[in-house]
Parts: structure tokens; sequence; C-alpha cells
């Protein structure tokens, strides 16, 4: 590509309103440019990139088996009243009514739709396996959009559905959608992590996310670093700290803690140990009634996991304070076991604590030197926590450490959810009919370019993988339009590249090299050979990685053999 | 690709609510499948030809200079109403409110968002000139979807969006996409005409529509067989018959027509030629006028023209009855310009009629032997009709023919109509800001599947021209599974064709021959190699075209070479 034939159009600053790198780098940089709240078109630039990711997402899937096809954006209600999604998803499913008055929604994704296929398509277990993926635009109207094309409106997504005869089979449908994953993020160059999620009312351990790893990511991975163990944060388990229950040496004494709300506050007034305390979390029962919940002072719920729990309301609810006080006599604040009759849930690490702090079910009163069993009963143990780094990994082999990471895929095993509220049915051999075992597998496809970047930027601009660059090289000429041997250099150069295929631009503009360099850094081009009058007076040109501080002087006629070793690396 | 790693999905009989062959082959072939009115899947076996169709259009857009980018499907509100377009266009602009009550269209082209776009990056006019272009979903809610791909409302379009610095630089731009859609319906390997189209209210002469040629089109093209010259019937000009005016030679009769109201009454019942006849039609001037228009019997008004005439309301409204009463003091059926203190029209045709039959202005009653000059003033004369079969060419080189086509692409010189409603402008060299030279190009993308379709099928199903096709070329081992002899040359000429690069698939499902067969000739494979026990014992495999009639032995070691042959052809 001739720069002069493309467009490029950057700017010095990027628009107040936008929230993080990645949204700023791609506005300035003339990636995308703002249509509304959540919506942008793909500027030339940006688009390039993106089709890069599009196409190792296409060929990866391919490889795997899995067969392209496309559904519409728009969709007809009918299917998504099917499996209720059409009433029971939030305002995110964007819902209107066409001219005839006729209900239908954007596609956020399509299971409905794919599972009308596989009833009309698939009738008999010959057919099966099949896996049917699509690259289109998708659509939720989010509450609040943000962070450019990391949490749009209008987005496009890698979306495959995979039908089996049995859940073993989807099992492996899944393991090879697992392993097509990771060749996919392997060859974009981006460092990421699989990491075990959780499966929700599915059940079962076949839920993974694909992180890609940056320290602006809104998602905590859990990894073990001296295992392959790794898993969100609502999933890690925290495992029961070693050994016994000290035995309580202290005696249960009753303290006035004027003021005393929190777990801070309590640390500051008793100038205990935080890891001394304990805090109680009131959440309804199935039956409205409260149920207390204690972690230590320094460890957060986890709802997810609390939500869980055998005659735990669902959706995880908070106990209002007027059944608080009605339970245990107390505001929140100073509760605790003792004394309260209600059904207890002790965190792991809790329930291993001897001489705690604790609320005394009395405002403003605390008790310090409390055990159970003595002071009150045993309680229920369950895994009710955060995970925090320094924990022992579940793998016991070795402990946790947390990173950040944006989440840019997830493979998910649905077994019969949809099959069977739409009873998508195929004839297995024994002629009886039977429900499709399905699972789905996204990719963010747009969403990998913000995440691309939010792992890999410098002050001056974006840094891209070679694989979705939007050009893997620039030549920048100094004096293209004034030095004839520059010109003839610089196409020379061009030229070559192109025949090995190479995907070159030149910056045949005619900037100043001040801009041009600026331009091309702002845009992340990995891989830059300047040409000038005084270095090839000096017989040699200028390469540069976008990492490298400095540039190389190379040989002119060695300049070809040195950047294909470079995009070879 | 192997048969048994894809999917295919053949159907005998199509769904009784196809319209038209391209609609029921495609469903019949597994290509698409609907999902609402108007709306449909694409299916793996369909995709490869839109990709295949895709494919070509992008590259020859890139060609030709333009740059691709990418605009929402979704897009605000407030763009369209400073076009105005959001409150003018009918109701195929779907409109909704996201969740916040915001007005939001799908968009069906994208003026607005790429003026927008130029507007804001194209600055100066050394950005210019400069051509966008995107290959995306559009969404056009028809009030009665039909044609299957055709007249879709969510269909695929590459809209093309060129601005420029003056309207001669526009003329240029249109050229380079004319030449470039002509480079793209070349390779698309589909017989096609370029046909001069009305340019409405931008005037000029740049509008041509792109037209595949297929008896079942729903548009008339009219061309010269001896020159280039083509357009469509709205805009094709009827040229005025050659010579003089014959004298008058007849006197003026009044003739009693009883129940006589139409041109073949008249014509039954005076046994004249109706070529001797004249009928009137009323439509009204601009102050509500009655305006008469005169044609000969056997012509057909064209309303586009009558509309472009000076003095008349637009849009062109026919005449009340009691406007016509009052005006003639007859009623429609016996209406004439005799006696008519009214403006008058005459077509080219009838301004060199003599002696010619028309309504007298009474009801049931006609004259014969009629004549301008002398029985009533001089008309006016205009090119008010439709051509037909056998006029003159405009172009002077021979006479008009008329054809039926399917357009499938336009390209259209918009001028300054989106730019000044949008106050859209760059600086020119002067300085000064200057609004922008605009064209658009668009290409209906999945339309072509149809329109090929409709071009080339037989009765056994589509004829794909090799571009298009979904696969190339297809090997059908007759007992892949009980040969090994079949299998292993089956396997070998699918390898070498592969190492080629030849799109092939190998029908490796076990289909009975018969079923084998019928599929692919309903998918319409242009080349098969059939390879089976009894042929290669004979030292021979066999090739078909599939518009061929039979099948030609070829020996197994010359058919690679064969089938490239016949597709270099």
């Amino acid at each position: 590509m001739r720069a002069s034939q493309f467009f490029i159009s950057t700017q010095k600053e990027a628009p107040a309103d936008a929230d993080i790198v990645s949204q700023k780098l791609m506005l300035r940089a003339g990636f995308i440019r703002k249509v509304a709240a959540g919506v942008y078109s793909w500027m030339p630039m940006g688009l390039r990139s993106l089709k890069k990711v599009e196409n190792i997402v296409r060929e990866e899937m391919n490889r795997a088996g899995a067969i392209e096809m496309v559904m519409p954006v728009v969709q007809p209600a009918g299917l998504w009243q099917e499996t209720d999604r059409f009433d029971s998803m939030g305002a995110e499913l964007l819902r209107f009514k066409d001219r005839h008055d006729r209900d239908f929604v954007i596609q956020p994704t399509s299971e409905e739709v794919v599972t009308d296929i596989a009833r009309a398509e698939l009738r008999s277990y010959r057919a099966l396996p099949k896996n049917f993926y699509q690259i289109q635009t998708k659509f939720r109207d989010e509450r609040r959009p943000r962070f450019g094309v990391m949490r749009g409106r209008e987005f496009t997504m890698k979306d495959a559905y995979s039908f089996d005869r049995s859940a073993e089979d989807a099992g492996k449908s899944y393991d090879n959608m697992f392993a097509a994953y990771c060749r996919i993020f392997d060859r974009l160059g981006l460092t990421y992590r699989a990491v075990a999620a959780d499966t929700g009312a599915i059940g079962g351990d076949r839920s993974h996310e694909f992180q890609v790893i940056a320290e602006t990511g809104e998602d905590a991975i859990v990894y073990c670093p001296t295992s392959d163990y790794a898993a969100n944060i609502e999933l890690a388990e925290a495992v029961a700290p070693a050994g016994e229950r000290p035995a309580a040496a202290a005696n249960l004494v009753k303290v006035h803690t004027p003021k005393v709300k929190t777990i801070a506050e309590l640390v500051d007034f008793l100038k205990v140990d935080i890891t001394a305390t304990v805090k109680a979390i009131v959440v309804e029962g199935e039956k409205g009634e409260a149920v207390l919940m204690l972690l230590r002072g320094d460890h957060e719920l986890n709802e997810v996991k609390a939500e869980k729990i055998a005659g735990i309301k669902k959706p995880l609810t908070f106990a209002a304070p007027a059944v608080i006080k009605d339970a245990f006599g107390a505001n929140p604040g100073s509760l605790g076991p003792v004394g309260f009759n209600g059904r207890v849930i002790a965190d792991r690490t809790v329930a291993k604590m001897a001489d705690f702090v604790i609320g005394a079910n009395e405002d403003d009163q605390h008790y310090t030197g409390a055990n159970f069993g003595r002071d009150c009963a045993e309680p229920e143990v369950a895994d009710l926590r955060n995970v925090v780094v320094g924990d022992v990994s579940p793998c016991g082999n070795g402990v946790l450490d947390i990173q950040r990471g944006i989440e840019v895929g997830h493979v998910f095993y649905l077994g019969t959810k949809y099959s069977k509220a739409m009873n998508a049915t195929f004839l297995d051999e024994d002629g009886k009919p039977k429900h499709f075992e399905m699972g789905c597998y996204g990719i963010g496809v747009s969403r990998i370019l913000g995440a691309a970047i939010e792992q890999n930027y410098d002050d001056k601009g974006m840094i891209w993988p070679d694989a979705i660059a939007p050009f893997s090289v620039v030549i920048c000429p100094v004096g293209y339009d004034r030095s004839e041997g520059v010109k003839a250099a610089a196409d020379q150069l061009y030229a070559d590249l192109q025949g090995k295929g190479v995907d070159v631009i030149i910056d045949d503009r005619g900037e100043r090299p001040g801009a041009m360099f600026a331009d091309w850094e702002l845009i992340g081009a990995p891989h830059r050979i300047t040409i000038g009058d005084r270095g090839l007076k000096e017989g040699k040109v200028e390469y540069q990685h976008r990492r490298d501080a400095e540039s190389t002087p190379v040989a002119p006629d060695a300049v070809l053999a040195h950047v294909l070793a470079q995009l070879a690396r």
C-alpha cells in the first residue's frame, strides 16, 4: 500500500470522553470514529487490523472443523420467546417492531436461530457432530457503553455453536474448541490465559474464559505460577487453611465499641490485627429468613459462591435492615453468631479461627476472644470468599497470584438448555428422538483489538503484534519527493517486500520526518525502515522495531533479509 | 473440502411460499434458510458463493483506489435528521428507540454517516479525491418482502461514496467506478448491461444501472443491438419519426361511438388501425389545471418523462374526474384537443400524425380525420412515451430492442445534495470552504446471487459461473467407501486439484450415485468428475460441465489437465 492512496488520519489529542488508553489511541490513530454512544465506524486503518483478527479466527475455526454460515442481525421475537429470553433478558436485548408491528430483536448472540436450524436440518445422529459459526455484527444495548470497542453496543463477534449426540461427545467438541482458541490467541501474538469460569445453572466444569492479560483489565484472574491452575475470581476456590483450629485461649469479653461500624474502625479502635477479626454479612435464605455469613475481616464475600449454597435465595439478596434488626436485635456493624439462633455459615478460613473479634448483637458492642463450639454453635462451613494473593492453590502445587485480564473469548458447555427449551431433537441410532447436547463459543473480535492495545502500548502509541498490525512494516523515506536516490531505494525495498508477501506500506505522503515518525509510532506499525540521503551516502538504512529504543543501521542490500528475519521471529 | 466435513442439505421440494426460480433453488439447495419474511440465514453452501462475490467486489474496488471501511448498522437519528431523510423516507427506513429512548435507524445506506466523516476528516482539497466503501449488512423494511434474497429486508450491500473538489473531478470518480463495475461483472461471469438511468432532481446524465440480463427480471432494459446505447425504460428517449407530417387528407367527421371507452374498443368499433388513433391523458398542471397529453393509441405514457415537463405538477398527478368534466365537458373515453382551450402536449409521434381518430369532448363521440393546425391548434411537442421494440434508437445507429433485467448495481452522481444538507465542506486551494461533490455507488452483493441464478439454471437446478460457484469442481467417486481403486484415484485428483489452488470438493459421503448427482446438479457446481470402478477398468473417468448433456471420458492421468483447461476457458 502507498500511504498517498490510503487514508491516514491521526490526531494529537483524544476526545475528552475517552475512558481508557486503547480507546484514546484508537481514536487518535484514526482506527475508529464515534457515531453514537458505543457505536463506531471502523476507519480504513482500524478495519485492516479487524480483518486480520477475523481471518485468523476464521482459519482456525475452519481448521477445527467448524462450518461458517451467517445468521441475520435482525431476528424475529418468536424464536426468542421459545427460550423465554425475549422476556427474561434485560434491556441489553434491543427489541423493536417492524412496519407491520411485529416484534424483532437485534442479535446479541444467536442460540435461538442456530437451534432452530439444527432442529430442522440435523435430523439424524449421522449428521452429528456439527459446529456452526459466524463472524457477524452483534448489538447489546449497554446501559452505559464505554471503553471504546471494549464495551460498545455494536460489535463484531465470532459465535460458534456445537451440536452433539451425547454429553461425552459434547465434551470432545468443547476440547476441540478450547484447542482452537489456544491456537487463535497464540497466532494473534497476545499474552493470555484460559481460566476456568463459573458454569451457573448448567453445572459441570466446562466453562473457560480466554483472558488477555493487561493491567487495565476489568477482570481478576487467579492463577498458580507453579502449575497450570487458572480460574476467574468468581470461581477460584479458597481452600481451608492447613492444620487444626487452635484451642480457645482467651475468654469471651464484651467490649464497648462506640461508633465502630466497619472492620477498619474496629481494628483501629481495638488495636488488633485484622486477621483476628470476623465480619458478619446477612443474606436472605429461600424463605426470606436471615442467614449469617462469616468472613475474616480482610476477606471479601464471593457472591457467586454464596449464591450457590443450598437454601440461599437466588439471586443472592442481602437482608434488609428491618430483617436484620428483627433477627439479631442489633444493626449492621455489631452482628455476630453469639446468641443468634438462625443459620450460620462460616468461610473455611473463619472456621479455623480461635479467639476472634466479632459483633455482639448489641449496637456498639463487640466480643473479643470468641470461639466456635464454646460461645456459639459450630457453624456450617463453606467456601465463601474471593481468594487473595498468597492463598494456597487448590491444585496443591503452589500459592495463588492474581493478574488483571480482559475477557476476549469464552467456551461454554450448554448441555440441553436450549435444545430442550426449543424441543430440538435428532433421531438417535435407536430411532428415538434425543435433545442435542450443545456448546457455545464466543470471541469478541472487535474487543480483541482493544485488549491487544491495553496489553501493548507506550507513551508514543500502540505497539502491534505482527499478525494483527494494520501494516506489519512501514517504509519511511525521508525526502521521497526530493531525492531520487531515496525514492529509488524506498521503491525497490517496497517492491521487494511486497514480492515476499509482506504487508508493507510506504509513506510517500511527503510529510516531515518528525510528523511521519510520530504517526507510525502512534499507529504502532511493528517494523520501520527509514531511508534517507545521508544514510544512503554512508551505505546504510535504519531498521527499528517499535519496541526498540534506537534504530539499527543496516546495509541497503541487507535490509530485505533483515526485515524478513525480524518478521520470522 | 470434503463433503463429509461440510454441510450439504438439499430438498426435493421448495417451500410453497417461494415466488421465483432463484428463491426456490436457493432454498432447495440449502444456500439460504428463511428466518422471517425477507430475513434469511446464509447457510454454509450459500455463504461460499456470497463470499466469492464479496471478494471480487472488494478486489476491484481496491484496484480502483477505493478505501474500505465499515460504518455501523445501527445509526443515530440525528445524522438522518440533518438531511431530513429521518422524516421524509418511507416506512422502509427502520426506526427504533434505544433503552434511553433515543431514536436510531438501521442503515439502508450510509450517505449521512460517510458525509459526517468527510466533513470531519477531509478538511483540505489535498485530501481529495477520496472514495470510501463498505461491504455491510443493510436493512430495508420492505412492505412486501419477496423473491428471496432479491427483495429481502436484510441484505448485504457494497456501498461506496466519492468526495471530489469539483463536478469535473466527480465525473472522473464516476467514470472510474463505472469501469470498476464493468470489471466486477465481467469477473462474476454474468451477462449484464450498464444502462443509463434517470437522475431525478440531481439532473445531468450521470446515473447508470448495472442490470443482469434475465427473462424473469423486473426491469425493462432498452438497447440498440448495433451500438452501445442502453437505457432503462424510464429514461430511453423516443425520437420523433423521420420526415414531415403528412398533409391533411380527410375531413373532420364526428362519429357516434356508443360505449366505446378504450382504444381497443375504438379500434374494434371503427375498424381502424390502432396507429391511426390518438389517446388522451389528462394530468394536473402546477396550479391544478387540466393538461392534455396525447399519445398514439398503441403507446404508453412514460410518467418519468411526463413529470419532468415544466409546469406539470410533481409528483405526476392524474386529473380527477370532476376536473376533467369541468375542463372538457366530457368524461374520459371521449376526450381530445378539438375545442379544448387548455394546454395540450403531444408526444413526438402524435405530432407527426395526420387524419387521426380522437375523442370529440362529447360522451360517446369521436372524430375521425382530425388534424393539428386545422381542427385545433398546433400542440406543444414532447417525448412522452415509453419506447417500443423497433423504435429508431436515439443513437441514430439502429433500432431499439428491449430485454428484461435485474438491477444489481447503480452508479450515481449526487452532486452537492448531501454535502449541502449537512454543510460538509473542505478548504479549497483558494482558502475558501467548498461543498464536496459526491457520488454514490451501490452493488447488491446478496442480490447478485439471485440474479446469477435467474440467468443460469435449468430444470435440474442452478448453473454457476466458475467465479462464484460454491465449489468450482466436484469429484463424485462412485463407491468411495467400497472401492480402494476409486478412493485412491479420487483422493489423488482431489489432492492434485487442491495443489493447483482449485476450489474443489470431494463427495465422500457415500451417497448413491443418483442422489449424489442430483445434489450437485441442484447445487450447480460447474465442473464434475465422476470416478467409478467400471470406468477405471476401462482406463477412464468422466468429465461433465454442468451445461453438458453428456459426460466426456478422459484418461485418469489426463483429467487434471483437462479440468484445468476447462477452468481456464
